[in-house]
């Protein structure tokens, strides 16, 4: 997507050096556009771990440059032996995402199950980066293609009025290798020349929404307005809203999606007012294992600093860390929240836009069935 | 209520100065406890209008009080017509609350309609301002033991375990002169030995609950954690909220109820998830002209600045601003969103507990039979 009118990829080969890998650093933005150079395997371990970049699909495409980077790494002598150490080191860095370690062991099969020589290994290590970061942004691209055509719909409805879209948390292409999943759609609408809207949640307490969807809508010039988390119910309420959609971090063979915290009030208020409900996300995001989402999936507990103290810009143009309570107060900080499936309309992937429920997912991934 | 042990009001006649009103500085909370004097009509009209206080009956107390110092500073000669000069400055430092209004034409009559010399009208002003102070704080503690009834049935429900109790935005004893109305079974439970503990939300834009709610309940020693308003429907999809309480800024004859922006959507995660959700309110609150809250509450929309900007204490103690969004970013802030009756378990006032519908309004308040 564009970033000052240029495309970018969140994460890239650096086209004069390819033993860098290239990444946006998110925990600059909004307030300032920085790219960094991953050229170890600690860089990487790094950038994941302490969140340079986040997002199911983006874990997963620098975990895959990690392994090419890890090849490079590693010696003649042992080079199996090495690969696998770093993709244990990678995988260790957030246990509970998913895309991560489906990468690592990926890019570990691709590399240890042949005969090739090291330099061959490695060879084939960079192609596989590039192969997952693709197949990422294609996928998103095909999310974005599906969802449009929901879009369009209200557009022909409303006679080409504006079509109003609340969204929450970020699930747009700084959380994938580009496009997004909840927002490609939006993008898709832009570029199809149809009238939108979009209402950021701010998505307390990391305000993904008012740091990282804000800017992305605003460097694509996406009609947009900022809002507390609080005001989508009062919005629905009044009919200032056509259509909800979000991302998901997994999504359960019933049809229930975990997604950014505060998602199920969103999807209750949709309800409550006739507002459609939408989940978007690529296939690696569903869990088949699990039916009950909101028995069955595990809700992470972070830390409690990030309710206490907000970050931001002062007037000095300096980031700077406020406390939002007294100094005594507790928190407590849950970080995602189920919606069961009941309050969603339909499910986007990349393979179709359908109802979540167990017989319309088996439709659309007969692989799923036991 | 309690203030490092000691008893304080929100706003009291200074004793040793009984032509200084006192008040505690709400807009240095929770960082700081400072209380100011005030001593002419101005220091009033800047107290309301600044928010350095806030909440429906303090702002009601504090007209009251301001009244009395009106008429310490009108003159012998054309004393009614300065007093009524001195109530129009007051009730345009905020033409939407209610209370403000009230108490200044409750003042306005109890002085001028008489023929009472001028330094007993001043002596009036006085015993009508404590009036006033007093009846608020008087109508607070009814309402919490009220509330307290609720509480201890759910405490002898789940045989004296912990009632964990939601609330939203601060309708504490900051917000009134004592007590509070959805705190103050809060405070009556806690009085009365029952297991509580509280989950605020931390109410964004202004944080109300993360400064304000969290400070009073601190300094009453009641057992609280601070949550991103995101949180509660979470909370309650996994049994870990028995009831929830909030205050009221309009209610209507029909039960809905006008609050803090966000209010509704938890009252959609209570009702989604059978937790009871009460509303408690001082009778003034109750607007008994309008029928449909939803449609016919007024619903004020506030400075975006609110929603981009947030304010806190950072790591050399200061008070400082810090933004959170883009620069360019645009963002909405209505203030208060409807709660429908539907969604509402009971209303709580000093008059009693009740069903939010017409019948049973109009069988405590006969007086609204039209």
């Amino acid at each position: 997507m564009l970033v000052n009118g240029k495309h970018y990829r969140t994460i890239w080969l650096n086209p004069s050096d390819d033993k860098a890998v290239s990444i946006i650093d998110q925990t600059k933005l909004p307030h300032s556009f920085e790219t960094i150079d991953l050229r170890s395997v600690e860089d990487f371990r790094r950038a994941i771990k302490d969140m340079w970049i986040r997002g199911a699909g983006l874990i997963g495409a620098t975990a895959g440059y990690g392994m090419y980077i890890a090849a490079l790494e590693a010696g003649d002598e042992n080079f199996d032996v090495d690969i696998k150490k770093a993709g244990e080191i990678l995988t260790a860095t957030r246990p509970t995402a998913k895309n991560l370690s489906w990468a690592v062991e990926r890019q570990i099969k691709k590399i240890c199950d042949n005969d090739f020589s090291p330099a061959q290994k490695r060879e084939t290590a960079k192609t596989e980066a590039e192969a997952i970061a693709n197949e990422d942004a294609e996928f998103c691209r095909k999310i974005g293609e599906n969802g449009l055509e929901i879009i369009r719909e209200i557009s022909k409805k409303k006679n080409g009025e504006t079509v109003n879209i609340l969204t929450h948390c970020n699930a747009g292409w700084l959380a994938f290798t580009d496009y997004g999943s909840a927002l490609s759609p939006v993008y898709a609408a832009k570029a199809a020349g149809i009238n939108i809207h979009v209402w950021v949640d701010e998505t307390r307490p990391r305000n993904q929404g008012a740091s990282l969807t804000a800017w992305e809508l605003g460097q694509q010039n996406v009609s947009h307005h900022l809002i507390a988390d609080n005001c989508g119910g009062h919005l629905m309420q009044h009919g200032l809203v056509d259509m909800a959609i979000v991302g998901a971090d997994r999504v359960s063979l019933g049809g229930d999606a975990a997604n950014k915290i505060g998602t199920y009030l969103k999807a209750l208020a949709a309800k409550d007012n006739d507002v459609p409900f939408f989940v978007a996300f690529p296939s690696s995001t569903f869990d088949f294992e699990i039916f009950n989402g909101v028995k069955e999936i595990p809700i992470e507990e972070r830390a409690s600093e990030e309710v206490r103290v907000m970050s931001g810009k002062n007037k000095r143009g300096e980031i700077c860390d406020v406390q939002i309570c007294p100094d005594s107060t507790p928190a407590k900080n849950w970080g995602f929240d189920v919606t069961p499936a009941r309050l969603i309309t339909k499910l986007i992937t990349e393979r179709g836009v359908f109802e979540p429920n167990k017989a319309a997912i088996l439709k659309i991934y007969p692989e799923a069935k036991r």
